[in-house]
Order: structure tokens, then sequence, then C-alpha cells
């Protein structure tokens, strides 16, 4: 039942390279999803992407360890989640970083929440901000523009089928453009998919994202 | 508020080269999605991609069309949603189908009840099996081995976060392997995502799917 | 468990009388209901009513089949089927089946969807409409007449303590009369004892619709 | 829209005849529904029929004057009630009564909580299981039987979609026949659609119930 | 598993006390919740408040006597109960119980709908009033101001988590002051509060409660 | 709209003696509630009950000063809750505190999400587990007395009206008392209480909380 994934020779070859890594980190890596999958070989451009994140954020995010026991599947949800959530938008950084935890406290997810959660802490430098995305974002106080992106995210997630033409007006009439609502609703469907990959294969957060930008 | 689609000099370029489509798929091309979105240029992989979908199926389906706007979200759903639904796996091609119209029923996704009703179809040779997955996959005749598959992907969509080592469990006892339990859930959230972001821009299917496999 | 009605007598004089039934109306015979209920003695209006549907649709729908075991309580249903569905009234055929498929997709009963579907797209000839019913009827494209109808069908069908005076008078808004508006009721209703039924008893539509009017 | 109804020649034919009424039931008659529909001709046989209520019960149960403005569908009301509810079957009287409530409970139906609570007071003798029945079956102290009678009527009112062959051998578990199974959902279909109608058209109870059996 | 609270010291010297207790109300007393919880020695002034609802009433109500096996327990809940229902407030009493009845219908708590609905006729006078409220308090003929009221204390029971500044302007339009609106909130979550104890312990109400003010 | 307490002369003096508290308590003081009410006069014992709350923790909590405009409610609610979450119970400290906030997420409660996550991970001196109660406690690592004190409460939270003889039986199966049931019970419907008076009047918690025991 337990995730191991000591045979990752990708990841193997990471944590040598990390000696480093302090313990908490180390301790991540033993048990990441329910799932027992044998870790493949990464693509160069795999392994320097998570040399990178150790590089830049001191860890390896424990999605993409999940992901890495299939090279191309780790690709394509690299690219897909690095163009959504990092490539120009209308939205900036944290407001997707808003809308992902918003999205991900609908459906429960564990893992989304912490990684998220702290996301928006430290992009906003206001933590209680990331509390109320995971709690209830009715009760923030927000921007006309911030509360109805959120309550956009919030109706798509649970009742998808009754968005409609006002749903996307009310966008608009705070000033989101086309493109942007196609960004607003990729982010949230986009959190949709990974909140049920996570909850599917019980999917655990770095220990390392609970105190971070407190 | 209509999304028409003229200035795409991608799908241009493409409706110049595919001459002889059926009127019902120019149609489809006129207004795809509420979204006012500019064409972007495509990839030379992309417009080939493209000119395969015309060769192999008479016409390009409209998600395809709709991600057009921005080549890097084109090529990032394209490689997520080829790897998924078409790369080795222990789950055959119909049953990833399968999953993807349960999924999108209890979504109520009407582009992709629409395309993957009719891939349904076609891949079982089983019209009724079609109707079954959109209207109620209890009510099918199914193997055990299916039948807990699409409970697990209903369960997994509706109430993610109740997904837990049982449900896991039940997989495995009809014979998954963790790695297919990998698919399940990257299934039934690949479809959780694609239908938000149908729903979210009203995106219509190509009529030409309705009549299909029959 | 097989709802065997080989020994219902009416329905045998029935199937002996239309020998040039397809074979795959007489598949249909075999297990319409999940019960074992012997079939009764049809009086001679219910007798003639059945030569009817077969003279005139090709096959006696399977949910009159399931009725046959009481001819009281076939009587009673299709007295009360047909005063609803084809009396005269402020609604059009066509609407009161959009209102049936509308309201067995709330209910997800495969039974009525199917048999209903059919004809929806044979009475409007307009295929994916049939679809759309079934699907999301908030996804169609629809009257403002037709729309409110809807809307106030699947409202009263899911939460029908909530329906008040505002409901009915977006009703008389868009033109129906209060007689329209007990109509729209009914039928709501009929389906939402109908669906219960067939569901109940795991009814199965007569293959027969799948093709039809596609 | 208040829902006067004197204009009804089969009603006042019925008030004329019945002077003795007390004043308590000539103000049910004042408005029964939010619908304003002029009544129409009362068959002989529905107008024996409401002598006859008038007589054994006092009054005319107003759901019966509801209907009256079209004597085909006030026949065909009536036939099915009758069958259901008063034909031999498999279930008690009281049993269909309680079926009644628990259903209209479900859907808050005041009419019929009113109106079925009052007989199952009445048919048992026991007071407070009209309440339980209204409030809480779950709450009673039942018989196994009753209690999977009721258990399989509130999940086929609830959740339809999610009734299977399990459901149906817990009923035969406790000694249900396949015909009594069919008579529980018939029953329960029908006040799910009573319910409906009544909600729509917000249907009144004679006030004589609320002190009956008490 | 039936609560037999024999030993209760408190209630054993009430009992005593109050020999010319009806029999119901000592059928009342030997089975009061599912728990076998031994009563323990009441303070004098629980003992008086005891008595004194004895020569008031006639009865203890059944909720006190199961709180009666911790004295500091009980004194909380008197306390509490005594201050929201009892004390000066803007609501009138009658109105503190009808958002009690409101609210402990959305709960479906037997216990609280049977003490409740009893006080609400009482107090009004109006026995159908009591029936509405534990029914459908939207089918109720109510003022503006009740009907704002009762609408505020379901939607905070049901979803507590959308409740904000225009659920609050809506009561002040009515004419409630921010105390009143505190008020409604207090009763509104006690009731949430006692459904749920009720409900885990499946307390009976004393059936005294039935017949009174019918 | 805004909850000024400025006038509360029991808050005021508390602020008087309490000159010492960090700026960001003080601005909690600020905007408490949506509600605008007059503080009145603190009874002695509340006003060292607030004073011990300033020399213990640092701060007063802010329901408290919600409440604080009528003593008598607030001395209830003081009452009720040190009884509740304080007194001697075959439940520990911790324990109270997990159901607190498992019931707090279902009901999306701010301020009690933020006030006991605190309180959940000072206790277990586990911080990750006060996350888990606040986003899902099924992805929790308990055991499984513990897992099924959560399971009952979540489930008592949600649909009280299911709870069932066989619920209560589960924990007692995981060995807890009947006076634990009562306990698991009470502590749970008492926060079915204050997460609706906090939602009701959106009560902010002290900013202190979100730092607290990271």
């Amino acid at each position: 039942m337990a995730g191991k994934r000591k045979k990752s020779s990708g990841i193997n070859r990471k944590s040598e390279r990390t000696a480093a890594v302090a313990s908490i980190a180390a301790d991540d890596d033993s048990e990441i999803t329910a799932l027992n999958l044998k870790g493949g070989r990464l693509s160069d451009g795999m392994d320097s992407y998570f040399a990178k994140c150790q590089e830049k954020l001191g860890f390896v995010p424990n999605v993409l360890k999940a992901y890495a026991f299939d090279n191309a599947k780790l690709e394509a949800f690299v690219a897909m989640y690095n163009d959504l959530m990092l490539a120009p938008s209308g939205l900036s950084k944290l407001e997707r970083e808003m809308i992902a935890v918003a999205v991900s406290s609908q459906n429960r997810c564990y893992y989304c929440l912490v990684a998220h959660g702290a996301a928006v802490r430290a992009l906003s430098g206001d933590p209680p901000l990331g509390e109320l995305m995971a709690m209830n974002h009715r009760a923030a106080r927000l921007s006309k523009r911030q509360r109805a992106m959120l309550d956009f995210a919030v109706k798509l997630t649970n009742e998808p089928w009754t968005v409609e033409e006002p749903d996307r007006e009310a966008l608009r009439r705070v000033g989101f453009t086309d493109r942007d609502i196609w960004d607003i609703a990729a982010v949230t469907g986009f959190f949709n998919m990974s909140n049920r990959v996570a909850s599917a294969t019980d999917m655990r957060p770095n220990t390392v994202y609970h105190g971070q930008a407190r």
C-alpha cells in the first residue's frame, strides 16, 4: 500500500546530487503516494528540471516525483502546469494560485491545499489570505475583480453544467478579457484534474510547505 | 459574444488545405466557443497534427480549434491527451473512452458527451453502450472489472475527498495494477479538467459526431 | 432475477399476431424488467391498443409490456399517459417530449431517456436537440419560452419544495397560461413517476429506439 | 395569483349538493391552488365520486377539486390513485400511506404530508407514527419489513439512478414478492408525481385534515 | 442500548415528588435516549427547575432529563436555552419557536420538531402553522419580516458558509436591528446544536406533545 | 456595516487594563463582527475571565468580545464552552479540538478553523495535523479510535438525520463509552452552533492565531 519510490532511477540520481537536502525533504521522499510505481528513466530535460527545482526551492515537489514513474506523463504535466501557472497571462501569478487553492478547497485536496496555500502566502505576503482561500473564499476581503474570478472558479468546480453566458458576462464586467476568461477556466480545470489525481493516489505534500511564509 | 474564429491563421491555412471538407464541418468552424479569441500561428508540429486529423477523421475536432488560439496551450493539451488516451496502458482505448463519457455525464458536459460518446460507440460497435455511459453507467451490463473502474471514476469525480485505500483495493481486487489505477485516475482527472474548460467556454462539438456509429 | 415475461398471455397473443416483428423486437421481449411478474389477461381495449402500437410503431413499447401483468394498472397508466402527452394542450407534443427528456436526465433514467430522446429527435427533426435534452438542457439554443419551461421542469424535479409564485410568474411572463402551467407541472410530475418505476424495476428500452431519427 | 375556483361548474354543483358542509370545508373551497383554472363539466362517474367523498369523508379532498378543471385528467388521476392505494396488494393500506408520507417528506410537499399524514394516523391508530413518517422515518420503531420498504422508497425518491438489484434483493429478503416490489415502486413513483403537481400549483390541503386522528 | 435512566437520583427525587404525573409521562421516563448514562445529583437550582416544569407543564421535558446525568451540563444548557428562548428580544417568543422548528425541519430532528412544533401551535393558536414550519416554511403565508427571518435561518442551517452581508441586509430591510440579527443567528445556531445532540442520542420527545394545541 | 465595538464599556475597561497588548491584538479589536452592537457592562466574573484570558493567552479571543454586548449571553456561552472543552471527559482536550476543527471544516467557518486549528497544532505539537483537520480529516493518519470519532462528528454535522444505532455501535467498538458518545455529540453540536453564529455575523479571528504553533 505504501508508495515507496526508492528504485526510481531518476529520483535516485536526484538525491545523490542533492546530498545537502534537509532530512525533512528526505522523509518526504519515502512515501509520496499510495501506489507502488517503479520510477522510470527521466529525460535530460526532466532531469535538469528536477535539478532546477532542487536548486531554487530546496526540494522537488512531490507531485513531480509522483509523475516521474513515466517520463512522458511527467513532461506533459510539467508543460501544461508551467504554461498555465507561469506563462504571461492577464491573471497575476498570485491570482492563479488563489484559484488553485479555492478550487482545491472545494475538492478538499490535501496535497494541493498545502502546496498552493504556501504559494498564496508567499506571493501575497499575507498569510491569512492563504488560509481564507483554503477555508472559505467568501470570507476574504477581496477586490470585485478577484471575488468574481473566484466565484466563477468555484461555480465551475461545483456545478460546471450551470455555467452560462451571464457567468462570463460577470467576469467581463469586472474587466476580464475573453483571453483572461480562458485562463480562469483553464486553471480551474487544471486543479480539478490535479485534485483528483492527488486524491486518487493519496499524494502527500512535502512537509516543508507547512511552515513556509507563515 | 459568439466565438467566431475566422481570423485564426493556423485554422485558415488548415481549411484552405482541406477544401473538400463537408459543409457540416465548415459550419462547425464558425462558432466553436463563446469566447472571442484570435487564433495564433500554429507550429509545424501542430499544423501537421491538424492535417492528420483532417485526413484520418475528415474533420478537426473543435476542442483542438478552440485551443489553437495559443500554440503552447494547444501543444500541452495534445501531448497530455494523446499520452492518456492513446499511449500503451493496461486500460483498453475503449475503457478509457468509457471513463471519459461516464465522467462527462456527471459533469453534464455537452461537448465531451457528444465527442466521446461517439468514440465509445465506434470502439465497442455497441451503440447502446455509448448511451448507457452518457445516461447512467449503473444501468449497463458490465464486467466486474469495468463496473469497478467506472464506479471509481464516478466517485472520484463527485466526491474526490472520500477516495481512500478501500477504493484502490476494490480496483486491485478485480485485477487492476497500481499503474492501471494511476491511469484510471489520470483519465478521470483529465476529463474533469476538459469538462470544465468546455463548459466555461460553451464549446460546441462538431455536428458530425451525432450520426457516427449509430 | 431476470424479468422473463414468457407466460404473459396478453403478450403471447400479441407476439403470435405479429410474427413479422424483427428479431430485435423479439429480443426486447425476453427481459424487460428485473421483476418476475406473470402477465395477466388484457382487456379487449388494451389488446387492441397493443395491436395499434405494433401496427403504427412496429413494436410495443416495453413500458406497456411491463405494466401488462395487471390490466387495471396498464389501463390507468395508458389513460394518464395519453391524456398528458397526446391530448390537446398549449404545449406542443415536442415540448412535452422535451420536458420528458429533461426530467429523465435529472433522474438519469435509462429507459425514458432512450425512448423519449428518440421522440424528441423524431418530432423536431433535429437529432442534436434530443442529445441536448438528455445531456444538459442549458446548453441548447432555445427560445425564451422553451428555456423557461425546462428550467421550471428541472427545478420542480430537483427541488420541488422551492417552487413558488415567482417561478409561476416566470412562466406567465413568457406567455404560458395557467392551464399551460398545469400541463408543464403534470408532465414533469408524470416523468418523475415513470423514471422511478423504470429505475426501481430496471426497465429496458426497446433497442429499436437507439437508431431512430438519428 | 389566487386560485379562485368559483366558476368551476362541477364544483359548484358539488357545493350546492352539500350545503351541510362545515364552514371550514367551505373555506377550503375558495383557494385550492395558485392557478386560475376554470372548472369543466364533470362526467356522471366523477360527479358521483365527488358525492361519495362528501358522504364518506364529509368533504371532497382538494386534490380532486384541483384536477376537476378537466374531467379526463381527473378520471385518469382517480383511476390510478384508487388502483394504487385501495386495490388488493401485498402491501396493507397503512403501508401504502406510510410510503406516501415518507416520500412526501423528502419532497417537503405540504399538501401530501397533511392529507396522508392524517391517513397514517387514522389507519394506524398511532398519531406519533404519522409524525415520524413526515419528520424522519429512520426515527420510527419499525419492523424490518417496513423499514426496508421505506428505505427503498426514500432512496428511489432521492437517487433513483442508484437503485439496483441489491436494493430489490433487500426487499425480497424481508419477504416482499416481486409484485410487492412493483407496488412499492409504483406508490413511490405516484407520490413523486403528486408532490410535484401540488408544489408546482401551491395546492392547499383541506384544513379538516389537521385535527384528524390526533 | 436503551437509555434507561432509573438510577438517576435527581430524577428519582423528581418523580417521587410528582406522584400525580400521568402515566404517559411515566412512560416517557423509561427510555429517553439510546445512551445508558447514570443520572447524577442535581443542584438545588436544577431540582427546583424540574419541579417548576412539572408544576407548570405537567411534565419535565425529556431533553432536560437527558442532560440530567451531569448537573454542570444541564445548567449550561438551561441557562443558554432560557436566555435565548425566553429573555427579552426583538423577536417574539413565537418567532423564536418558528425558527426552532424551521431549523429542526432541515435537520429532520424528531425530538425538536415534536416539542417545538407544539410550542408554535400553542403560541400562535394556529395549528397548521406548526405543521408548515415542520414541513416547508416556504408554503406558509407569512409576513415579509417572518419570511426573511426564516429564509435566513434555513440558509444559515444548510449553507452557513454562503451567508454574507447581503443576507444581513435583507434582514435589516424588513426591520430587524443588528441585535435582532444576532438573536436570529443565535437561535438558529442553538437548534443546530440541539438537533445534533438529539439525533446522536436518539432522544425521544414526551408523547404528551403530540396532542397539544391541535 | 463594520462591527465597530468602540463603545463597549466592558471591553474598554479591558483594554485599559491591558495596555501592553501587542498592536496586532489591538487591531483585532476594531472590527470583530459585521454587527453594530453596543457592548454592555460585564459582570465581575466575566471581567476577571477576560483578564485571565489576557494574562494567559496574551489576548481575549474575539468570540468572547463578540458575545460581550450582553453579559447573560456571554456567561451562558462561556459556561457551556468551558464545560465541553475543558472539563474532565473521556476525550482528551486535543480530541475535542480535533472535532471542533473537523466540524468547522464541513461548515467552512473561517473563525473557528483559524482559532481551533491553532489549538490542534498547539496541543498536538503536530502542525500538519491542524491542517489535515481543516482540509480533510480522511487524509490524516489517525488511530481507529480518532478516525471513528471524527467520522461520527462529520456525519452528525452533514446528515444528522441518518445517525442511528450502528453509528453509536461503531464508536463503542473502538472503546468509547456512552458518556464519551455524549461528549462527541455535544462538542459536535456546539461547533455546529458556533460555526453558524460566526458565519452569520462574519466574525473575524484574532490574527495572532495564524502564526501559532506552526
